[in-house]
This record gives structure tokens, C-alpha cells and sequence, in this order.
């Protein structure tokens, strides 16, 4: 089972936290392809991507997709994700875990900003 | 004349201002609604949002479209653009600025997830 997890910067600001948990409702709305999709928080709020994984893998899950939900590939991206996967790798050894682009890099971003523009 | 303006929140690192920067490229390589199209950082890079206002309006731009590059509504969004934009609004009282919602909350981001963990 493919497990989706999206993980934030996060934030001192509830509010901004819970626009990244609707934003799972979204997306949990609109694919069947992950029966189970959740968020983790880098810092400043919980779950950690620790925490996280723990209950992908309670869920059933044998493989995590993991999605930066940062614009840019900051030092979070290319190292703080990879620190806090690397332990669970070795926990889970049979749980196969793929980090996938930051969404700033995502094809389609140009686009939807001149969506955005004309709205 | 139609500016866009794209806020980030600027970074310490170079390579993720340029990423901002390359955005700015592309997007106006994919439209011609915009004969210009210019980018400013809230903080910690140049040029600031003062400064390119100056630029749209020196570029010949009765209105600026400003689009916060930001994935959560946090105070960068909710109040540190608009204060920045508030001088600029009486130093220039002919042009329009109007300003976006920001990024992450912009239709069509759960389906860019979605292709993001197929990719």
C-alpha cells in the first residue's frame, strides 16, 4: 500500500498549519491511489515526519511517497528531509520511502501562477 | 500596460532566489499579457517590493499585479506585503496595484501534488 506524505515547513501560526491539513482533505478527495495521505511539519508543529511515518506503517503502508510542500530547495529540502528520513529507513528496512521534488519545481507552477494572475 | 510582480519571501541562499528568479523566465516565455514581468523579495535578497514598483512604473505599467509567492496566509502575506505596498499606492495614486491570493491557496495545487508523487 502507497502512503502519501506531504511535509511543511510548518508554522508558530495554527491557522497557517491547518491550511496544509485541508490541503490533505483535497487531496485525499480527489485520488483513490493512496488509501491512507497525511502531512508531517518540519518544525514549529507537530506531527514530525517521524512521528509520521510510524503511523503510515501502522496503516499498512509498504511504501511512502513523500512530497516537499516548499518553493524553494532550500536547506530544509536537500538536507533536513533526508536527516529526519534517514533513521526511519533503517527502522523500517522493508518500508520503501521516496522523496519526490520540492513543489516549487513542479511542472505546471507557471501556469497556475498566471491563473492566479487572472482570477 | 499590465505588470506582474512576483513576491517570494527571499532567502540567504543565492540558488533559492534564483529559482524565484528562473520562475520569473518561464513565465514570461508562456505569456504576452504581461509585457513585464519582474520579480521582489520581502526580505533578505533585492530587489525589495519598493523597488520594483519603481521599475513597472518606470517600465511604463498603469497597473501591477502583485502575486505572493507563499504557500500558507501567514504575516508575510496577511500584513508584510500590504505594508510594503501602502507607500506605493500614494507615491503612485494612477496606478492600480491589486494584489493576489498567495500560492498555496491557488486552484489546482492538490492536482500538482498528485502529479508530483506520479512523476
Amino acid at each position: 500500500m502507497q502512503a502519501l506524505l506531504v511535509v511543511a515547513h510548518g508554522s508558530r501560526r495554527a491557522a497557517s498549519n491547518q491550511e496544509v491539513i485541508d490541503l490533505i482533505e483535497i487531496l485525499s478527495s480527489k485520488t483513490t491511489d493512496y488509501p491512507y495521505i497525511t502531512v508531517a511539519f518540519l518544525e514549529l508543529a507537530t506531527p514530525s515526519i517521524s512521528e509520521s511515518i510510524d503511523r503510515c506503517v501502522q496503516k499498512g503502508a509498504t511504501e511512502v511517497v513523500v512530497l516537499p510542500y516548499f518553493l524553494s530547495a532550500g536547506r530544509h529540502v536537500s538536507e533536513d528531509i533526508d536527516n529526519a528520513i534517514a533513521p526511519k529507513r533503517e527502522e523500517y528496512p522493508q518500508l520503501t520511502i521516496t522523496i519526490k521534488p520540492h513543489i516549487g519545481a513542479a511542472n505546471g507552477m507557471a501556469e497556475m501562477l498566471l491563473n492566479l494572475a487572472k482570477g
